[in-house]
């Protein structure tokens, strides 16, 4: 099946089309596809042929926007172009844009008339969230075409209250499909491909895609099966067989914001958390504090810039920074045990690295980050602590930063799972903080 | 003209299509207008079929997306389909991705050769912001089509550099365009409207154009002439008309980035600085630090959540806690003070709010916030503190703190710009961290 979706807007650069890409996934959920989208303008010809294109070779059509009661509303005009039929007033959408004026308390204007347009023949989709019906028609090829309003809050309304239950009534096969997805964090998508092989072919059933985004990679299977419970049971058995393959990189069946996981988690297991940062700048303390409640196993932490200001604020002693400088093992131990001494914290990640352009060296070049974990387990107990080298691609200060802020991200997650769930929280002196959360 | 963007991401709910409006709307700039945009999933058949549907129609089809290394990357065949022509491997792309892979010191695995391949006769677009090279070539219908890597900011660098200078030699009337622009920060997109009025029709010339993306609004003028000089001063003029309706509101011509423009503009002007934040978690310091080179007039800031945080380390007086709450003009105040005394720097902003979802009242309602003003002129000199409260709607915990962190940002910049440059720096203790920045 296809969409159509238009408004000028669309095209100018500032409002991505969000209607196409919604009615796909909901299409989705009942076994339709949408193999097509386009997007075009409000102009009555583009919109002719856009719905032409598509009713050639799909049964269903869906368009959205462009029935606004103004002179560039011509979404009506286009389609009944398309479908062949002239315009005429729908009496009972006369009714029902006046009947939402009277509930507005307003009076319906002379120009809203418009949207009572629709090609003859056609039914008319009520809209309860605004002053558009919707309506539906059928396209000299056979093909069903469904007109529904641009505002995706309408478009989602009507969607939920018309759309929904015809759908359910009308599957288009005999098939049932079925979806379950995987997270991961500290995951190339090359090194993914590679070892998931021919599971990632277009053809297979499960048939699995991978989006990567903001240091998350998350994997989809959608299986395809003649009773549902066999297609559930499939593309489980196929995410599962990916979880596999990167067990420790697992985060969950799906992750929208690394740091707001990572933060949930730390307040669930209950482990209280604090930073010492550097080239980071504060960029591992904003993403963690994304998750709401993390005030809970998080009282403070530091951004240390200055090499005066890791003397200061953690106490890296100064034969540190002079022999080995900011960006070290050493000083990477010492600002994560001067974090954690500071804030009373059982868990403290440093960052000191070269984030770039400038400031690298032979030794020391752009990319390469020191972190420091320490830990004190139990609570009161004798500090522990670790560190480790990475070096990233010299590939911009933004990239680096947000590497470096993920693989921060990722230690936190694995010190505090490794820790496992404690009933913190209450004895920590940091945390609880009524009001900033 | 039109385009194809291709990702089953796309169809998937998400993830809209950013590269579809976005170069609508850099095309537009040049004299081309997109009719269309097709979104399509990776689907061998599916971008054939966009392919032949534009070119059919237009002279120049964009195509965007699917060019990456796994199986499910299929936009190379796709487009070669549709100009029926075979795939070969490109020796120039080979040679392209393992120098990327060379200057980010990893040896190029081999499913990354399938990102040199391009349809026979086609020419390479070298991709110097990612490892998948684009290509042009002809369709059998006479128009041209230019194949361009998905991520926006790799399909918006290789279009500054490959495709710009294509577009300004070869101009699709004798008409010439030029542009100009402004950005401003803490500026509704309907402020602006409303005082922009008519300059905004769309039949207007020059075209004025606006965006709101990440706290910045950026308006564009386009001018059509007969001279190339008459189309500059014409858009020129415009921009400057516009720039006089909010001049404290102007940022600069161009911002991409908010925090990196204002973290560049307090080292440009010598102005030391420093943070106390609460609801924000150290999303303000994260933002500054975007700025290289900014360790010269930041040397820490701190990121207290927790009451006991505010006093220890920031020396807010328990009474103010207790008698005010976090959230409140007097914490606020104390916050910015500590943060000025702390750091020894010249400038110190503080941040106190209810981000949300949870936390809020009837008096601290979610997206109340408190920001504290804090310095010192000249260095060594009282210090002088201010407050500010403002009100957001309650969007969205990420909103309000994107909003409040905006705001914290647009406060340093006018106080830095009204203090003027100086010769800070040297005499700045906390800053000028080698290797740290």
């Amino acid at each position: 099946m296809g969409v159509v979706s238009v408004g000028d807007e669309l095209l100018a650069g500032a409002h991505p089309d969000l209607n196409g890409p919604y009615l796909a996934a909901r299409m989705a959920e009942f076994g339709r596809r949408v193999e097509r989208v386009i997007v075009v303008g409000d102009d009555e010809g583009h919109i002719a042929d856009a719905v032409n294109a598509l009713a050639s070779t799909c049964g269903l059509v869906l368009v959205s926007g462009g029935l606004g009661p103004t002179l560039d509303d011509v979404t009506r005009h286009g389609v009944a172009r398309s479908v062949g039929a002239p315009l005429m007033e729908c009496p009972d959408a006369v009714e029902e844009i006046e009947g939402w004026f009277t509930r507005a308390g307003r009076v319906m204007l002379e120009n809203n008339r418009r949207q009572a347009l629709m090609p003859e023949g056609a039914t008319r989709i009520p809209n309860a969230f605004g002053t558009a019906p919707g309506f539906r028609c059928e396209h000299p090829s056979g093909a069903r075409v469904m007109t529904l309003p641009g505002p995706p809050r309408e478009l989602q309304g009507v969607f939920g209250a018309e759309i929904e239950a015809w759908l359910s009534g009308n599957r288009p096969d005999a098939l049932h499909r079925a979806r379950a997805s995987a997270a991961f964090v500290d995951l190339p998508e090359s090194t993914f491909a590679e070892a998931a092989g021919a599971w990632l072919e277009r053809g297979a059933n499960p048939l699995v895609g991978v989006t990567v985004k903001d240091g998350i990679l998350t994997t989809r299977a959608v299986a395809t099966a003649d009773a549902p419970d066999k297609a559930a049971r499939m593309a489980q058995e196929r995410i599962d067989g990916l979880v596999a393959l990167f067990p420790e990189r697992y985060l969950a069946e799906r992750v929208d914001d690394l740091g707001a996981f990572v933060g949930g988690e730390l307040r669930r297991l209950g482990v209280s958390f604090s930073l010492a940062e550097s080239c980071t700048g504060g960029l591992v303390a904003a993403s963690l504090t994304s998750a709401p409640g993390v005030s809970e196993v998080f009282g403070r932490s530091f951004v240390t810039y200055a090499n005066e200001a890791k003397e200061v604020e953690l106490g890296v002693p100064a034969e540190v920074l002079s022999e080995h400088g900011a960006v070290s093992e050493a000083c990477a131990r010492a600002m994560a045990l001067g974090a954690l001494e500071r804030s009373g914290a059982e868990l403290a990640v440093s960052v000191t690295g070269v984030a770039g352009p400038g400031g690298g060296s032979d030794e020391k070049p752009v990319g390469l980050v020191w972190f420091g974990i320490a830990s004190r387990v139990p609570a009161g107990g004798e500090p522990q602590v670790d560190a480790e080298e990475r070096r990233w691609p010299p590939l911009g200060r933004a990239r680096v930063r947000r590497w470096a802020a993920n693989r921060a991200l990722a230690h936190l997650l694995r010190m505090a799972r490794a820790r496992g769930p404690q009933g913190a929280g209450e004895s920590y002196p940091g945390g609880i903080s009524p009001g900033s959360d």
